[in-house]
């Protein structure tokens, strides 16, 4: 999507070699480009990636975050793990680093595993060429997946439009799902991004999404960049709103879809399909088919919920007055905080699931992908 | 309630005589005590108001906040008027200037114009003394009456203590309903104390209430300083808490009620409402009487929501690593926020209204008042 008029993907390989690289000797060396999003919204900042280590790095302190971007970034590390070395040792032991640096997402061990297979089946002088394909790849079918999504998920916006006589289509929207999660176009966000571009007169509420705040940080960001029309509001506002008409659709994305359409996502989802489905709002959950969990059938008992640092609640970063990033206390010194960073929506708030196959009801999930 | 084993009350008439006052004329000059809110929870600080104008002043800035609080402040604001110049004149102008001191407060206007009422109708040199003793009348009522919704909202408590075969009693309460609100005891949490004090085992949810914060600054603040067992959650969690079975009652304030039971709180009542409906959780609203809205049925379309400032969304004060309060922005540059005040929860949501004159459900509520 773009930034000020320049399209970006999140991550992608930077053509000038890599300091070190010897190019009388023809030694290939590139490096990866990502986006830093530890600084978003208020500074942007890309970053070149030169080494397995600093891949690794940039995945545990999140500067990539969002579970599609980060499956990305453990191929690209791989395939820079091959130009340091591309020995059977060296790829195990940089695909056990790689799954080791955030625990919860499956793209994460799929990626890895996916490029350690593709690459241990070659010689070694061939897997440094095959490693970087292999990884552009990865992103491309990413996109693709992504497309189609927003594709299927725009003619469901059109369907809303064609029944409006007047002003925007107001979509609300939950943490983020955008481009800045994947490789591009994001989940919830690929929708939006295509009705968007095709000239629908779009508006998004954007939850800010307390307690890591990626509305309003991330989201906000991201649609501002692209020139989508969009207004931040606390999590407390999306049911008034729903109240008074000024929502027509829901759009959110997905960490864990069970089989039958039980939707985990950032804490705070489930208490919006309540509103919605109160209102009688549609409500829909983006869900790259890699998302739906088929092994499990109730989202409530089956899916284990993280638990995140209390501490994420008691503080929060912004820029102070003199433009630089400050941490603050928001909270009394001896309370607790807890932060479950999960919830799970039951199928029966459910209207739609939005999948790259097309869009189906909870009840005929599996049916898509027959 | 106690701050630290101290009882305190939100406001106070301060014994020590006003700088300037002349002892040897036999002058009375009595300063008004009150906590200033706006450094809660970081740092507490009592603050002597000396003249109408620093009381106008100290409810400007929310130093004193919450709609029985505020009518308390305003009657001891038109007490100190009567020391500078009992004359009908500047009591008028008194009374003019309290009540344009804050925009919404049913009990502003309510409390000056009592004191009115009862000044104009004294000589001159009877009205300061009468002021004093009026404004501690209008204070004692205020602690009366939370006392009785303390009384009833604590049998509900023990009704639901005696199913319950162990763990704490887990109450969940948004934004701040307390004793910081009122003289003392508070609304909401008035049945928590009482229940608390009479040696349940409590424990709070406290919603941190974004924008403002008032759960996470006032609420875990004046519950810590009590001694009542509390957790701090973003709003985004009460929901998930209700559907693991976490929650065993849901008490709120109110801002207005209608004669219907419809329930205008703290924006975000309703969504923790829809969440408490559909996991069958009792959701109580603590309500004085004078709260309640006899002229209106309809809280949807008949209640005007205040709108505030976006900024109480793109900033937020807290404690930085100095320990001194610094503001940040966590929004990027150019983003919109919008800050509706309040929302409704409809009364088919409500279970009851615990009132100085017992509980009723939503249909029952004037019977209470026959």
């Amino acid at each position: 999507m773009k930034i000020d008029q320049k399209y970006y993907r999140t991550i992608q390989p930077s053509t000038e070699p890599i300091v070190g690289a010897d190019q009388a000797k023809n030694e290939t060396g590139f490096s990866v480009e990502i986006i830093d999003q530890t600084l978003l919204p208020h500074r942007f900042e890309t970053r070149k990636i030169q080494n397995l280590d600093e891949m690794i790095s940039a995945i545990k302190t999140m500067q990539v975050r969002g579970a599609p971007l980060i499956g990305a970034a453990a191929a690209y590390g791989m395939a820079l793990a091959t130009q340091q070395n591309p020995s059977d040792d060296f790829l195990h032991h940089a695909a056990t680093k790689l799954i080791q640096s955030r625990p919860t997402a499956v793209n994460l061990s799929w990626a890895v595993t996916r490029m350690l297979q593709r690459l241990s089946a070659l010689p070694t002088e061939a897997r440094h060429q095959a490693a970087w394909q292999e990884a552009a790849l990865i992103c491309d079918e990413d996109v693709a997946i992504n497309q189609a999504i927003g594709q299927h998920g725009f003619h469901l916006i059109q369907a809303v439009a064609a029944k409006k006589t007047h002003g925007p289509i107001n979509i609300l929207t939950h943490c983020n799902a955008g481009w800045l999660a994947t490789v591009d176009w994001g989940t919830a966000l690929a929708p939006i991004y295509t009705a968007h571009d095709a000239g629908l007169n779009i508006h998004v509420w954007v939850d800010e999404t307390r307690p890591r705040n990626q509305g309003a940080s991330l989201t906000a960001w991201e649609l501002g960049k692209h020139g989508v029309p969009h207004t931040i509001i606390s999590d407390n506002t999306g049911g008034h709103l729903m109240q008074h008409g000024q929502v027509d659709l829901v759009i959110v994305g997905a960490d864990r879809v069970t089989s039958t359409g039980d939707v985990c996502n950032k804490i705070g989802t489930y208490l919006k399909a309540l509103a919605a489905f109160d209102n009688q709002i549609p409500f829909y959950a983006a869900v790259p088919s890699p998302t739906i969990d088929w092994t499990i059938k109730n989202g409530l008992t089956d899916i284990e919920i993280e638990m995140r640092d209390g501490d994420e609640v008691h503080y929060m970063t912004g820029l102070n007055n003199k433009g630089n990033l400050q941490t603050v206390r928001v909270t009394p010194a001896h309370s607790v905080a807890i932060n479950p960073a999960f919830d799970v929506t039951p199928a029966k708030l459910v209207t739609g699931i939005i999948t790259e196959r097309g869009v189906a009801s909870p009840q005929e999930l599996s049916l898509l992908f027959k």
